[in-house]
């Protein structure tokens, strides 16, 4: 078990086990074969081809692509097929900057493979025996990953919100951060990713944050998705980092790249610039 | 011109003008086609084939494949083929973790595209009006890249020393830092690029360091390889890395890495991503 272990899991994957999903012309996501029959008997909302699944090209809109799959995953949701749909939308795109062809219900992306993205926070004490890191638990109740450790802070970016806003919104939701506490995060880059999922693919780009938070700030969870939270010295957080599947597969990365940052993570370790490198995988729709 | 741009700039080569240069067994070079047939004539040194150049698996040794390669490389600086050589022996490895295979003279490394490593080091001033960084100008007396700007350290990893001596060392030497002050760099992560350069072919991995400065500090060059050392505003430094090729290669990189881990490139900026992604190339024998 190694930092580098826990990389290789983010981007575990089997391409023979999918096909695009295609919006527009262009490669917007990859639908498990398995799930192909099933969007073929939605009349003509979708051509199929061997490799590939196009959202009908009919469809020229924002609104009107968004309309056509939401319609589709409402039936899915009907059918038991996806769960945990919640009216929390993400765009599609290829690319954060870029303007979304659709929007997609949260629990229906990993079904199409469309790019997410999401933030996470680091929040950290410095004390004079080292830097401690606040980790939260996830909620037994969650519908994902219940009961793993997770950051201070992290959350999806939904479509029609700021990627600040956002982490305003998260810091005070997850962990009671004030405003003008939170504004203090500063960016410090992204992880990318690709992972397959039961439910499907699910690449993705992580916007990373570090908050040096005051010895007396304690967070609290207010939104019910963590049910506590620890400050623990960064030494053993880096040490279920490394020897155990306790976090959220993500937040792994989170950590390692936030010990390379903070010079936590030796220069001379064996996997160093292998670790570096892994970090950012290339996403296959950029 | 952007940040991008300096990223592209780093990794330009072209494959089709290289062959391997193989060392028991292992890929660990590219040699220009055009230096193969002075390379054949050196009797059995080398073996040739029509994709690759061995050093001839008889050289079973760390000493005597070393010796053998350097024997060739000096009669290469007296033919004027090989230029610069001063007696500063680098590691022949896939990875800095690794055993390497022989050593190699320094202005040798790009006519074998073996891979090399050095050390980078971000000095910088936190002041009331934002982060100011140390940039250094190359002398114009120097060999490689005179005249050209500079990170505030930074220097080729020799085979033999640690890599927190030698930061200690360029520290001193090349920006008068005393140890005491050097020793509180922090390891920040590393570059990796695979770029081309008239000699041939060098494929990198720098590492790379931050030291925040205190205000009364001004760094003095005493080995003779900078003529100046400016104190400017990020913004301004950032200007230069993204408009222009004023900066010696590879520290455009070294800049684009610090801004994106101290929130001065922001997260919805349209190459965030790419750019996050561009820092770590893949290596060609990693």
């Amino acid at each position: 078990m190694s930092f580098l272990d826990r990389i290789r899991e983010n981007n575990l994957w089997n391409p023979a086990g999918f096909r695009w999903f295609v919006v527009d012309g262009c490669r917007v996501g990859r639908v498990r074969h398995g799930l192909v029959p099933r969007l073929a008997a939605f009349g003509d909302t979708f051509i199929v081809e061997s490799d590939a699944v196009h959202l009908n090209p009919r469809f020229t809109t924002f609104a009107a692509r968004s309309a056509a799959l939401d319609a589709v995953l409402k039936t899915l949701a009907d059918e038991g097929i996806v769960k945990g749909r919640r009216a929390e939308y993400y765009p599609v795109t290829r690319s954060f900057a870029e303007p979304p062809f659709l929007q997609i219900e949260r629990a229906g992306v990993p079904y199409f493979g469309t790019l997410s993205f999401g933030l996470h926070l680091n929040g950290f004490v410095r004390r004079p025996d080292g830097i401690h890191m606040w980790i939260g638990r996830r909620s037994r109740n969650k519908f994902s990953y219940p009961g793993m450790l997770d950051n201070t802070v992290a959350g999806g970016q939904p479509i029609g919100i700021s990627l600040r806003d956002n982490l305003l919104k998260e810091c005070q939701e997850e962990a009671n951060i004030p405003k003008e506490l939170a504004a203090k995060a500063v960016a410090v880059g992204c992880i990318t990713y690709n992972h397959e999922v039961p439910e499907g693919f699910n690449p993705a780009v992580q916007f990373l944050y570090d908050l040096e938070l005051p010895a007396d700030f304690t967070p609290v969870n207010t939104d019910g998705e963590l049910e506590e939270f620890y400050l623990w010295p960064i030494a053993r957080v880096a040490k279920i980092v490394e020897e155990t599947h306790e976090f959220k597969f993500n937040c792994n990365l989170v950590i390692i790249d936030f010990m390379i940052r903070h010079g936590l993570l030796a220069p001379d370790h064996p996997d160093y610039v292998a670790v570096g490198q892994g970090l950012r995988s290339p996403i296959v729709y950029s």
